[in-house]
């Protein structure tokens, strides 16, 4: 330790029980930190010579972020060291031409959110734990959310990206530019790849035009088949920026414990909630035309139209704190994708095996269903014992999993893979894919000391 | 041969002068061809027998699309065995929810935007070469063109993507999913890799809504920055399509050239050409403001609107007829790009060094500015022998990827490397990450024998 105290000063080399409790974990509750250390690096050249020095001994080093990832991909379980680039915190080089911005890996993501807000400009990536994520691990798991429909994931707003890679090796890669076809994009690849080719230390993140006047509509449907309808009718002729869903079951726990207003009273199976600019009265008469005939169609039951910003954020908490609402039944939790046009079946099939071994299980719907990604949650029956739960959603991951990879979908939509779903990259990689991945590594970071073991085993 | 002929036929193994010169060649014209032969396999299956039994022999194969490249990508100079993806050309599994579809590699780009607009959506990826490019190749040159500006470049729209490997395996990439966050992203590391990683043998291509009413604007500026000025002030307010510039010299040249009016009377040193979405009124309202406001500010002269379809078309052949223009010219090309406010300085400075070396020289410039790619043109005077004018573009090469290295911009925005450029990469591309490209090839193709030479010498 005494060599990396040399580096980052006595006081950023953390071994107390509390801090290695802290820096170890993710938002992943599975497993018991036990980091040997807390580095905290104050520059990118103190970051370039700890990983120097660790693949000098060999040492596995976990880098850490916000640590609000759900798959396990921060956690440093056994032994690692803990690279947290918290101190990496500059917002600096504001380009108000190309709309970009150098951020440290350390920016919280809501703090470039106000950034961009002050530059009368939008940085779309956005999600529940905007408020304390850092822009480094929001690449490092390529971070999604509720605007993906339009905006796209983390991956797409990544002008430039400065890695160390597992030999203390500085990548600049691709400096902001928007059109660069020179050689392969080691930027897009080092994007997802959990800190297990190197640490992101920089990025420069591209910002766009604030949306105008944004409205959102909620609407109930009779199934998840009418949803698609919704989908596609609002597709055709208005460019959405989020198209939510949610089951009855989330709707009334919500309404229930956050003291929200049901957005209409008809009680129906399924709920969208759409998302569009309004910057003008044509784009509200266009939504409701499409409304009607959704209405005709039989696909809607019923509807409700935010009329200001304010009910606009409400009719959002209906969708957003769901997750919040659900988790004193310490739910079991999937992040999962397929096609969109696949959903309906998908979850139709998940339903079936779920109910016909455990039909006590209350499944909780939500997700982001404009891009095929669904949030399945399994509350936990009052009277089953947590580790008995455990084992049984074990059984119930397996089965999902059998039905991902039958319809050609994902096992990790957004969350990444880290080490909660490690066993079942198979169920969407090929072995051939997986043997590339760790050949790739190996150029990356040959001793293998970058976030071992995430993603997969060497 | 005989083997090859096993596997697709007499009539699909081409060893003829005529196919050999046709095959051999893309649109660069630097390069004697002198393929082995020529071999047109009819299904993917076809082309792992042919990679696999070029492996066990270490054949070096080249992957042949529509050959418009303009960095000898395509080009076989060295005896190597040309794929021809041709005969892949089927565009199936339309999903119109996931609004995706299925295309051979061989699928001409004018054939999947034909197919797109019968379905009433759009395939916006645009370039000069649409109508014989074709889908596999401009994958592995992540092709951009007219719309990246909005719609980014190829990249943005591949769903999913099917690449046999230099060892004959087949890689089922991403499937068609919006989200996918299951390991590394070996999708985007194989496009714009040049056929080096292995041959794309098919892809999932996006679509999208088709854009309403689009409109044309041709603005004339006394200089760059103002141009620089123009684009700010439009896309603060107005989602451009499209945002192309051409200095005075290009006009006069297409004008003379191809029979089309003047945009309008006033004589500027630099035109900038919008394109936007027109789905109401208030969209021209809104920009007749901005242009009488860049009026006021004296960042614009004189400028015309499209009133019709046939319009704008026309003045977007004052931009695209360019290149076609200045060929009897046989003009010196280069395909260069930087962070999109530098622009102004970068082109001060090539035409500095340029102007004081060789005083003779006329220089075009056109481009994509809003992105900033430019297209450097120089044009032979008529009285330099043509081998004496590509000596000196040597020397000009050299000057303008040195101002490049400067600006941190990219030796290849669009064109990719190929054999043109491979000797100017270190410009763009540092050693480590040209090292880290040789191992990651290594990855995908041991014995070498994937478009070797290409981007980069082993």
């Amino acid at each position: 330790m005494a060599a990396f105290v040399t580096i980052v000063g006595e006081a950023r080399v953390l071994t107390d029980e509390s801090a290695c409790e802290q820096y170890g974990l993710d938002w992943t509750r599975f497993y018991a930190p036990d980091p040997s250390a807390v580095l905290l690096p104050g520059s990118i050249e103190e970051v370039q010579d700890i990983v120097r020095l660790a693949a000098k001994h060999k040492l596995a080093i976990v880098p850490s972020g916000g640590r609000t990832g759900l798959s396990a991909g921060a956690v440093a379980a056994n032994g690692e060291l803990v690279l947290a680039l918290d101190r990496l915190n500059t917002i600096s080089d504001f380009n108000p031409v190309d709309r970009t911005v150098r951020c440290g890996a350390g920016v919280i993501t809501e703090q470039l959110q106000q950034f961009a807000e002050e530059q009368d400009l939008y940085y779309p990536v956005d999600f529940a734990s905007a408020g304390s994520s850092q822009i480094g691990g929001n690449i490092a798991t390529n971070a999604g959310g509720i605007k993906v429909i339009k905006h796209g994931m983390t991956r797409d707003w990544v002008a430039g990206l400065k890695l160390v890679t597992g030999t203390g090796e500085l990548l600049d890669l691709n400096r902001g530019l928007m059109k660069n076809n020179a050689g392969y994009d080691l930027r897009q690849l080092a994007i997802g790849a959990e800190g297990t080719l190197g640490v992101v230390v920089e990025a420069t993140m591209s910002l766009t035009r604030t949306p105008k006047n944004l409205a959102v509509l909620v609407l109930g449907a009779p199934d998840m088949q009418a949803i698609m309808h919704v989908l596609a009718t609002f597709q055709s002729e208005i460019e959405l920026s989020a198209f939510e869903f949610f089951s009855e079951l989330a709707l009334e726990k919500v309404v229930a414990h956050q003291d929200l207003p049901r957005p209409f009273e008809t009680v129906c199976d399924y709920y969208a909630l759409l998302e569009f600019e309004q910057p003008d009265d044509q784009a509200m008469d266009d939504a409701m035309r499409l409304f009607e005939h959704c209405m005709e169609q039989g696909w809607v039951y019923d509807g409700t139209v935010s009329q200001s910003l304010a009910q606009a954020q409400n009719l959002w908490r209906l969708r957003e704190d769901i997750s919040e609402t659900i988790t004193p039944w310490t739910p079991y939790k999937n992040d999962i994708s397929t096609l969109i046009a696949k959903v309906p079946d998908f979850l139709a099939e998940v339903e079936a095996v779920v109910n016909k071994h455990y039909p006590n299980f209350e499944i909780v719907w939500f997700g982001h269903i404009g891009d095929g990604n669904v949030h399945l949650n399994i509350l936990k029956p009052e009277d089953l014992p947590i580790d008995e739960f455990k084992i049984q959603c074990g059984e119930v991951s397996t089965w999902v999993f059998e039905i991902v990879q039958r319809y050609g979908g994902s096992v990790s939509a957004e969350h990444g893979v880290g080490l909660l779903k490690k066993e079942y990259l198979e169920y969407s990689r090929s072995p051939v894919e997986i043997e590339m991945m760790r050949g790739i590594k190996k150029v990356f970071d040959p001793q293998g000391i970058m976030n071992p073991g995430k993603i997969f085993d060497l």
